[in-house]
């Protein structure tokens, strides 16, 4: 019995429409995550995130290990029962919050000292230890622990990262207890050299996962260079296993990377935007907080089905947010969870309709500038 | 045609169990009012205020018509279409925000001169402008505008504003425009003075309201004295129109309340508590944040019938207040919200079934010392 698989539905080009089904059920490809980083999507209630039409949420490594730690949530059931969601999670590894957010001791092949930026406190995390969290959380989508190098990298830089990554791929591979319906995913490395991307494409696939990860990227480099990486870097990995950018992204990121055969994405983007007033239409982003929206009674999107767009208008959001209401938080993090599993499930039928190419043509031209209010 | 009255239906000693009927439908008294002071009950969405079972929630003037201002919402459709509330509305007056968050810069006969706590700006308010101002709001139950003193307060002070604003409510009469389903209210002023809480009451009741308050309660004098006050003003009320305790309080003070004639109660209680990690049950208000909750699997309370409740820890809970995320002031105060609903529901079928004398008793006996976390 294998209750962990990847199924390939159609494909339009590169642009693929896919399924992955894991111990709590199965995900619609091309997919977006929504991130809970301390075991919740900030500011929305879980069952909110699920009428959102997620299907898989994300979970961190490196923060849950802080506070309240691994050893906790295990004995309290998992980070299903303890957050209340009962579909797929996916964990990332703790390598990148380690480098972007604590203060990192001493790095080497055997692991990583950091202080955690919470208290100060001493950690040391290996690859084992990162999957044995990943254990403990119970994690349907484990990803191997790896170092995601700054952008931009030297070319050594990034080797030498790359290099330390598939030793601990191999370790993380090693490490992880396999169970039925759970998984484990590769994270290729290489920054912006694609001979470097090359080989951590194969390595990984010699020592073989159930999915692969695009790691690096989204780190300051902007979307036309990620493009371009991916352009090559997908090639590199196999057509029958999921795809994942990690920490991608904007609307616009999102459409651009399917259609070079990405599966799979997760970021923070439509929690923290709509924490500082922006919103996701089908036409663009907005700042609700600009006066022109002081008196408008309009949803914020009429297509939507969120609570907001069906019971507030843009005028009373406005409102909330020159306010500091917590409400506005609330409702526009909400919102923008909504838009982007819309958007996904506008991305999956388009392919199902053989409709993507037009699609990304007419996204691509109707994009709005407010769009890029949040990195 | 009447379709703002209020009906006695049964009482216990001093304790009533009425019914106040308004434009926008019944209320079932004692009531709380959840204080919806900017337009929103703080960090709960309007839908789960009306799942709580609360059927009619405070607005305010002063914060209202500083921002977004009172001819917006007006513009609007009203604050019920604007904030999404379709139940009834109470709107104070602005008099008890002017004392305690503005910097006031003259008062007089006419009105009070106030810099606004947000901007500085200037603002005049008199009792025709902020029953101008509730009316644009569409508040089914207007407050008058009144002068409330500091606690402790001198005879001569007390007795100045009182003066002053029996004078105000005459003008806020006067003002306030008739419309079937509306009410306005007087508010009794007089401090700790029983003399001047009688001269108080007797000038309100000659004006004549459809309600009455008792104001300058609540401003730290103490349950004691509160109650000692209680014991004598409510006598002077008619018994024939609801009573008003404004900006009451504890579950102890309410229920203290309710023994002693009080069919209405507003406060933030539990909204502000609910902010600071702090959750009400029947058996006393708990602090989430203390240790003894970071593995304790059970709910805030087993009977209570709200989301946090029904779906997570209070593991979870200690959790998420300890890592400041917005989904613990939103669960809190959500069942905050609810423990107060169903402590009136429970009040109300105490007197119904003339148990009330012994559930109060009940109630002093076990109220837990934790209750006064939050003042």
């Amino acid at each position: 019995m294998n209750n962990f698989f990847f199924k390939l539905k159609t494909s339009e080009n590169k642009a693929r429409r896919g399924e992955l089904q894991t111990a709590h059920g199965a995900i619609q490809t091309p997919a977006f995550m929504p991130v809970g980083t301390a075991a919740t999507v900030k500011a929305v209630k879980i069952s909110d995130v699920k009428k959102s039409g997620a299907e898989i949420i994300l979970g961190n490594t490196y923060h849950l290990m802080l506070r309240p730690g691994a050893d906790l949530i295990e004995q309290l059931g998992g980070l299903h029962k303890f957050s209340g969601w009962d579909g797929p999670i996916l964990t990332d590894s703790g390598g990148f919050q380690v480098m972007s957010l604590s203060k990192i001791r001493k790095i080497s092949d055997e692991g990583v000292e950091f202080s955690s930026h919470l208290d100060g406190s001493k950690f040391f995390l290996t690859p084992e230890k990162s999957i044995e969290i990943q254990h403990k959380l119970g994690s349907d989508i484990t990803m191997i622990f790896d170092e995601c190098v700054e952008f931009p990298a030297s070319y050594e830089q990034a080797q030498d990262a790359m290099r330390r990554s598939i030793l601990w791929a191999e370790r993380s591979k090693s490490a992880f207890q396999k169970r039925d319906g759970y998984g484990i995913f590769g994270i290729m490395q290489g920054s912006t050299f694609s001979d470097l991307r090359e080989i951590s494409s194969k390595k990984l696939i010699e020592i073989g996962f159930d999915g692969y990860a695009v790691g690096g990227l989204a780190v300051g480099e902007g979307q036309e260079e990620m493009f371009k990486v991916l352009d090559y870097s997908v090639d590199f990995l196999p057509e029958n296993k999921p795809r994942y950018l990690m920490g991608v992204g904007k609307p616009s990121d999102i459409v651009g990377a399917v259609a070079r055969g990405i599966d799979m994405f997760d970021c923070v983007i439509p929690t923290r935007s709509g924490r500082t007033g922006q919103a996701f239409t089908m036409n663009g982003a907005i700042n609700i907080r600009n006066a022109k929206y002081r008196d408008d009674a309009k949803p914020l999107d009429e297509k939507c089905a969120c609570y907001a767009c069906q019971n507030h208008s843009r005028a009373y959001l406005h409102h909330l947010v020159k306010a500091n209401e917590i409400l506005g938080s609330m409702l526009l993090s909400e919102h923008n969870i909504f838009h982007y599993q819309d958007l996904m499930k506008e991305i999956r039928k388009n392919i199902e309709e053989k409709k993507f190419t037009n699609f990304v043509k007419t996204f691509f031209q109707k994009d709005a500038p407010e769009e890029i209010l949040v990195e």
